[in-house]
């Protein structure tokens, strides 16, 4: 007999994660902040969590799905730039050379950013990213990339907003690329989205007012950056957070030392059959110092390969 | 009979506005984009309204409140700094000769607000805001500064929320400033204020997180920059925008233009009895440009003098 919808007292929060020691410490968290009275309550207020999304909340293997968003772009755009089939990094784009683009480094990755990703307006740029992510396919998985999130997260992020959280998403990924689609894939809205971003302008085009996006880096929210981020958009100390590598290995201090009650949590893919495997020598993804850290500080690692009982959601 | 709380079907939900065409346009709009089925309906998460703070939710003269934050600190801070009493334009700010700092221009404000604003952490700077907030007092009213919002606007923002309205904060004033006292004031928690910032740090002091607030301005929340920060930090254009000056112009337009249904109000100083008269030529809140707008865009102009019971809350 399931309370369902009844917040703490349904009859299992989490059934995509098997009962491990990390499931009860979830729900242990959970039960002891929201006791009114205890010594643990936490105002509803102050209940925010913290989310990272690559590899956090959906998968980032073989490389971020925002850079295959790129790619595709570029393939796109190609007929409006003929220049670009004899000009790296772009040829490599076009002729599925992504060594070659590698090859150019940071350099390379962000002249692609700067032609796929500026130029537009931040309405134009919407519709852009919810066509592609309605449609585009991992290439492994033949699964659309939107459906490449982890079913456990996705109860997780319900459990705690059930239980009075107000969710977040704190991404390295473009803020403006999460948007279009956060809210029908997570649940989070466009306003609890804090992302890294280009520099804008406000003009009014023909009459009509629009957002402009530069070619320029306006913020990057990605390790130092995540608390910066979290200052400036949230304006609050989380008291939970969850990532997968060193990019939020600050994010999760930030949210714990000196704070209790706190939690953070790692997601570790341990999972070569039904995802990926990949830590500490990992070019996407790197989980190194914050593994080291975890157990000092006490912080709960995922072991996806013995903690999921299954990975995505159902098609 | 009243139904108190029941949203759009309470009694008057605006009890301190006069019975005018003001009042009327409001509600009218409100129950437009509220009433499911019809063509002006708007869904809840889409039902964003932004507010300027400063002349809009609360007074501004005769100076911008938080300049006499700024001023209090520098006479708090003096001990520590010698050598200010030689030196404008803190010297000025000790000897109260407001003259003498203004004749610095910007540069003496940007002087008075780096020394004032920055160099703590934003925990400190949090604390002391709210210490201030919570005593200080305008010279000419004897209130509180914070009780000097306007209690018409406290009754829009309320009744915007009891029709699923999201209500955010888009000033020109510092975001962190604001933040300490905008959930208690306004019912608008931190991660729903918008407003100019410092560039900050994340560091580990001694071991414990911190953001550390630098010396410099990271973003100008005025004029073009206010449809710029809604999109950063809302990423949704707002169907309400409610200003009092030029400095919201842009962020009128934002809301309005090219857009059904959709409300902008501006809040005209026009009562030199109950508070301030000052709009075209002042120096603080100019409205020039912005109300020769109005009347050609269809925004609602309020007539404060006209339009409003009362002025500040009950004491
Ligand atoms: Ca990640
Ligand atoms: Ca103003």
């Amino acid at each position: 007999f399931a309370f369902v919808g009844s917040g703490s007292y349904a009859a299992d929060p989490l059934p995509s994660w098997n009962d491990t020691a990390t499931k009860a410490a979830i729900i242990d968290f959970v039960e002891r902040v929201t006791r009114e009275g205890s010594a643990g309550f936490v105002p509803p207020a102050e209940r925010i969590a913290t989310f990272d999304n690559d590899g956090t909340l959906w998968s980032e293997q073989p490389m971020y799905f925002q850079l295959a968003f790129a790619f595709d772009r570029v393939k796109a755009m190609a007929p409006q730039h003929p220049e670009w089939k004899d000009q790296q990094p772009f040829k490599g784009v076009l002729e599925s050379d992504t060594k070659a683009v590698l090859a150019g480094g940071k350099k390379s990755l962000l002249e692609i950013v700067a032609a796929t990703h500026s130029g537009m307006t931040s309405e134009d740029f919407e519709r852009i990213v919810a066509d592609w992510i309605s449609t585009a396919k991992h290439p492994q998985t033949g699964r659309l990339y939107k459906d490449m999130v982890y079913q456990p997260m996705l109860e997780l992020l319900a459990y705690l907003r059930a239980n009075g959280f107000k969710t977040f998403i704190v991404s390295g990924g473009g803020i403006e690329f999460m948007r279009p689609w956060t809210e029908a894939t997570y649940g989070i809205p466009p306003e609890q989205v804090v992302g890294s971003s280009v520099k804008t302008r406000f003009e009014l085009r023909d009459g009509k007012p629009v957002i402009v996006r530069l070619p320029e880096i306006d913020f990057i929210d990605d390790k130092e950056g995540k608390p910066v981020g979290i200052n400036s958009h949230v304006g609050r100390r989380p008291i939970f957070a969850a990532g997968n590598s060193d990019g939020d290995w600050q994010m999760l201090q930030y949210a714990t030392i000196g704070r209790s009650p706190s939690f953070a949590l790692i997601v570790h893919h341990t999972d070569d059959q039904r995802e990926w495997a990949y830590d500490r020598d990992s070019h996407i993804g790197q989980l190194d110092q914050a593994l080291d850290d975890a157990t000092r500080q006490g912080w709960t690692v995922v072991d996806m390969k013995q903690d999921w009982k299954r990975i995505y959601p159902a098609q």
